[in-house]
């Protein structure tokens, strides 16, 4: 194997060796705030770097890989998302289109304006052809996984899976269906949530309950997700039994990030400290700062088109806003504790989390 | 004083000798599922027991104090509500008990029933009155503090006050206003949520987030509450800088408590894996287990008469679904994690929680 070899943790559940880090500290992917820079810093520093793909194309992908592996044989987890995606819907486009006008007309975007920005992609057969030539030892989903004929191809080259669950049932669901480990994703965590067997929001655990549920319902590895942002709560994750823990706000602000000037500015303002989950800029719900559409729309509605559909008109609300410098319609992606956020390089906090230093 | 010697307990935030207690364990006051008996219990064990008198008359608090004393110098954690009362408002009462007429039909209870059951009073002058021959070494409160000259008179007492905050604007506001110590309760706690600074449930955090900003924010010592059920979530709290634990749920199934077979029923069930925040029973946000009315009238509403009030009309619903074996109007209040509730002897709860066997 190409990656290097783990170490006991001396905690009381191990590192599984094949997720290639030698520290237990997996590094968040976040599409749209970070590329491979991010990804290479923490996977040098012992950790797990992940390369978020689901704003990727293929071709990108393909790009990405080839990149990556000049660079070396870091271990990496290549992220994607397997949602069902529906067919585009004409009707609700223009209704939530309708919705938005009156910012339309405020920031100058004709209401016509053809959706702008990337597109997220689910993982399908052409992703799929395209990791073909790389088999990556490790790849990861979210929002489930995606067809079990997929599934079977990767478990084939060897490529251990792991996925994020938001519920017991969906952890146990993951497992039976081919998690090599399962990230419980507590609901302190920024960004979309990775729920998939249910919509219900009133399911969604803090994760000081849901992952000592997920680890006693699962015979896989558990990664903890959700509010982990310093020294102390790892250790406590890997007291309620975690083998290792995801942190994807406290890399927000590194130097390694490209999260945005307006973005790492509301990380660093008191706004910071009032997140909410909204549908507004996806169709899923995710966690972000409030901000004003959030306030003004509500944040979660029921009349948004489903994932990513939403994503088209407030995008373009989005550019026209941070154009202006504001991120009144900016996804402010951002867990329940950005109080321990620096802005230092990724080693450094990869390194801290893990009591090196 | 009368209290058992604090001993350290080896965690890097001592527990306050003026708990009372050697453990840093406080079973969490559960108005309606517990009484004196249960407080006993787990204060003789080592930990802090708690007296919810909520729903207690100043007769009754008065009389529960008596016995109490007699029974030796245990260290106690009396607990009040101190909520703003609105006047009853009769036209609100009216359109609740219209929106549910068809379930009093249904459970065959007259629609104009006088209301049942006790009331949640506001800690108020009678109350100070009623525990001015006692003065109480430790009182807490739920919904912020009472007004400051109430505040005042129990500091010229000696008697030490604890509140929960649900935010970090909470837990500033109740150091800054007297508080002898925070309860930092996480999403994850059963029953009321102690938010008294905003109604925005979008406002509140999981532990895991939650729990360290508070340690960050106040000097006082912060007692960590929401989703702790174990010995390892214990440590995972101390990991994260609480003083020690409130701990609710797992002493639902004592021997010692109160609850209602069909509320023990509930807990041990799959239902217990889903709860909830309703403010159905209540008028304010708390954690219940699922139930129908919750369900079919959907969990959180704008429509129900502000806390207390809403419970008079529901309340009548739940005698008589409860005389028929059901559980349907009935506050199964629980927290995010009910799997490591045991039937068992307090103490022995109370001892496992410390890491004491």
């Amino acid at each position: 194997m190409t990656m290097l070899e783990s170490h006991a943790t001396g905690t009381s559940a191990s590192l599984p060796e094949w997720l290639g880090a030698t520290l237990p500290i997996l590094q968040a992917p976040m599409a749209g705030v970070q590329d491979a820079g991010l990804a290479q810093a923490v996977s040098t520093a012992g950790g797990l770097g992940a390369i978020p793909c689901a704003l990727l194309t293929p071709k990108a992908v393909s790009e990405v890989l080839e990149q990556w592996h000049q660079a070396g044989s870091l271990p990496c987890n290549l992220n994607f998302f397997c949602h069902q995606q529906p067919p585009a819907n004409d009707e609700i486009a223009q209704q939530w289109r309708s919705l938005l006008a009156p910012y339309f007309a405020e920031l100058g975007v004709p209401l016509d304006a053809p959706p702008s920005g990337a597109v997220r992609r689910p993982f399908d057969d052409q992703m799929l052809a395209t990791l073909a030539p790389f088999k990556p030892p490790l790849v990861s989903f979210h929002f489930g996984l995606p067809a079990p004929e997929l599934v079977q191809t990767l478990k084939s080259w060897g490529t251990r899976i792991l996925s994020s669950a938001t519920t017991v049932a969906e952890a146990r669901w993951l497992a039976e269906h081919g998690a090599d480990a399962v990230i419980a994703q507590g609901i302190e965590a920024g960004g979309h949530r990775g729920m998939f067997l249910s919509t219900d929001l009133s399911t969604q655990m803090g994760t000081m309950a849901l992952l000592p549920q997920i680890v006693k319902a699962v015979d896989v590895p558990v990664i903890a997700a959700g509010g982990i942002s310093s020294r102390a709560a790892v250790r406590a994750a890997q007291a309620l039994g975690a083998s290792a823990v995801q942190v994807g706000t406290a890399y927000l602000l590194c130097s390694e990030a490209r999260t945005s000037p307006l973005h790492r500015a509301s990380l660093t303002s008191p706004a910071a400290e009032h997140t909410g989950l909204t549908n507004l800029f996806s169709g899923r719900p995710a966690r972000s700062i409030v901000n004003r559409a959030m306030r003004e729309l509500g944040a979660l509605r029921h009349d948004v088109p489903p994932f990513p559909y939403a994503a088209d008109a407030i995008g373009l609300l989005r550019q026209a806003a941070e154009a202006r410098g504001t991120v009144d319609f900016t996804p402010l992606w951002c867990g329940q504790n950005a109080s321990d956020c620096r802005t230092a390089p990724a080693a450094d906090i990869t390194r801290h989390l893990a009591g090196l230093e």
